[in-house]
């Protein structure tokens, strides 16, 4: 559909995902009459991902972090923005087929659906611990946070109560560091004053990560400064400590000396591992290409296929690792730059140049504890405590602003600064009806 | 349960519903030594009823219009809130029983737990037109809404196209006129550059009513403003025109002329009527009262129930006509001055003192259509247009300021204002894990 109004000598990009490295790709590419682009993405909104911890934790709303890909990409009049789920592809037709039999003609290819959370082959552990790589995520851990503190509100059983604020974050990464700091936050600062049974300053919070250090990929000055901020919210940081169990009662765990030790815990949240979405498999089925181990597609250093110089993977769902060096980490510069890179190369391509290699420019990484408490790893510098609390700030606010949320969310966060207050605490519940909008669409639409 | 904490002059007043009733006596009663206050309901949030329509049109985020109710009533110590559905009442030991088998007692009970919407009997209706009364109906319309844009915009099939992009209100009173002024908003302004396969501006917008005019229940030159105004949206405004049928193709109508006409619409939205919610039938089911034709509980002139003087029931619940006069309208003043009321009749009662009947100031009521178009009757005078449009922002603001969303919202209006934009319009669908947590909190916790 849609090519009919292609001309000969306008290439064709369809962009597979509206993350960071899709959008990225789409903008650099809009304007030049060389190129129609089509992005495709299963929802009808960009999501800051970074900021999803803050979702969870009830300190912003959904759409303070979403805005709709039309919107981000209106006023380009060569990019179409499709809703829908690419489930297929057939290389030999160059052609991305929809839920619902929708086919999209491309000449040029760019794969950008990022990562799913991963429970390494312990798939029952979903139920009882969801990750957040969502919105619908985000809500279903708040709801959990939330509904854990009414529920011990309401029991007269001390051991119940316990229980029931009793908060385990696997994994230490920034997001697992981010959501332990946020729900310190929330029990010793946010909810103190709102509930007479029982006291949420003294909820136990436990965040369990198999390194010996919590942000295992930052200097070890900053994981240190991490741990005493997190210690100083209250959390219990266990490293060098693997889960073995996850099920309605809580965690089982084991402890550097091998000691096995179970927490009850009502409520256990997963930010511990990722793996590729689905269409880095419908991509291995239809082309000649690899995967590592979580599920990524392995490029070479133009991002491009192997066996295919139309297709190129970009942002969380690509595995590339620069000459001797290892894999580029899954964050959203990588994904940005990638798909800023490879608009390049395609307007490159049509003048008949090449360009050098894809190389990653590191400009550095902050993870962000609470308020007031941040480490930032810049290249050069280290900084920490409130110097890297407000650097963080600045840098997503300016992010946020990039893709349009920017007031909104500014006058929240200074409202959430000056008050500890947090205003989107809403425990909301599943909608009565259908979920399969797009599908039904599609299939009264055909 | 929390009984045991009262000392014997203690009043304990257990309020069920978190409404505009329910928050008004509970603040009126808060601070005073004589009573002790128990707010149940099954949300954890209070909601804004009125704006409703905002978060289904995608202007404001759930959060926006939604305050956690402990949030409302914090730093009240005689105040304490309990998350729980009530679900049944034990007359003769005066207590309120919650879904999980707790039993909470009381001295004077208030049942403020309001209206859903109804069918009239036709609750087949309910899978193709959702109403509107909660968060998550609110999402469902919105999901609806701009879905139907999305898969109008896949879609190659004009008449395919037209029903996608046809919109059918059922109901003209105020929720019904927002709701079509407001997707008239989004069709012609807001979405109008973001599509490139259709023209959104095309899209019809319909809006049924049976009786004679919108907006039945205010003066006829305001429902000819409001008329007028919904057709410089492009809304098509059938009164007197009846819906007999609606399923997934669309609905059929009878018009003033008793001809039939089928509309095929992809989109329905139901705004025509309520009816009480399920409280009031335990209410009936336990205690001598009579409902009304819609399940509304009929009260004394006091408020409180014919052969129970300790039991109130205020709000949309409540069926009260005073002497010789109409019953009382469902709005949020209403509720208000009721659930005041019956604060001051229990203090008036502690000192053996007597109030005069429940009398309603009616201050007037206002309905907005679109940017710069409203109507408002207050009682000595009728504003129309620009005037009514800012009366009523200026007394929605005030509003929320009362229960906290004060700052987000005037940011997110004052930046929907000036550029014609709408940043909430995720479509998100249901989270993937269990919805009935209230529900397992009580039975593990028991």
């Amino acid at each position: 559909m849609a090519s009919t109004r292609a001309s000969p000598n306008t290439k064709h990009v369809v962009i597979v995902g509206a993350g960071f490295g899709g959008l990225y790709a789409a903008k650099a590419l809009s304007r030049d009459p060389a190129f129609r682009v089509t992005v495709i993405d299963k929802r009808n909104y960009h999501l800051f991902q970074p900021l999803l911890y803050q979702v969870a934790t009830g300190k912003l709303a959904p759409s303070d972090i979403a805005t709709p890909v039309r919107h981000v990409l209106r006023g380009r009049p060569n990019v179409r923005v499709v809703q829908g789920a690419a489930v297929d592809l057939d290389p030999a037709a160059r052609q991305v087929i929809l839920n619902g039999g929708v086919r999209i003609d491309y000449d040029i290819l760019i794969a950008a659906t990022g990562v799913k959370h991963s429970y390494f082959g312990n798939d029952a552990w979903r139920e009882n611990a969801p990750g957040l790589k969502t919105i619908e995520h985000a809500l279903e851990m708040r709801q959990r946070i939330f509904s854990a503190f009414e529920a011990a509100e309401l029991s007269e059983d001390a051991a119940e109560q316990a229980r029931l604020t009793t908060f385990v974050v696997v994994g230490a990464g920034p997001t697992g560091v981010e959501l332990a700091g946020a729900i310190g936050e929330l029990a010793r600062h946010t909810l103190k004053d709102e509930f007479h049974h029982i006291d949420t300053g003294r909820s136990r919070i436990v965040l369990a990560e198999g390194a010996a250090q919590v942000l295992p990929s930052y200097p070890a000055d900053l994981a240190a400064a991490a741990a005493k901020s997190l210690a100083q919210l209250g959390v219990e940081v266990m490293t060098g400590t693997l889960v073995t169990h996850i099920d309605g009662d809580g965690v089982r765990l084991k402890r550097p000396d091998g000691r096995e030790e179970a927490i009850e815990a009502r409520t256990v949240l997963w930010a511990a591992g990722v793996r590729a979405s689905q269409f880095g498999q419908t991509l291995a089925r239809r082309v000649d290409c690899k995967l590592d181990r979580a599920g990524k597609v392995e490029v070479n250093a133009d991002l491009s296929l192997p066996a295919h110089p139309e297709i190129f993977v970009i942002g969380d769902l690509s595995h590339y690792a620069p000459a001797g060096g290892q894999a580029l980490p899954g964050v959203a510069p990588v994904a940005m730059q990638e798909g800023d890179y490879v608009a390049r190369l395609l307007k490159a391509r049509q003048r008949g140049r090449a360009l050098p290699p894809f190389r990653y420019r590191n400009q550095g990484s902050m993870a962000v504890i609470g308020r007031h408490a941040a480490v930032g790893d810049l290249r050069f510098v280290h900084v920490k405590g409130v110097v890297a609390w407000y650097l963080w700030v600045l840098v997503h606010m300016m992010g946020l602003i990039e893709f349009g949320n920017r007031l909104v969310v500014m006058t929240r966060w200074a409202w959430n600064y000056l008050t500890r207050n947090s205003g989107s605490r809403l425990i909301t519940s599943v909608p009565e009806a259908r979920t399969d909008h797009a599908d039904r669409a599609h299939r009264s639409g055909r």
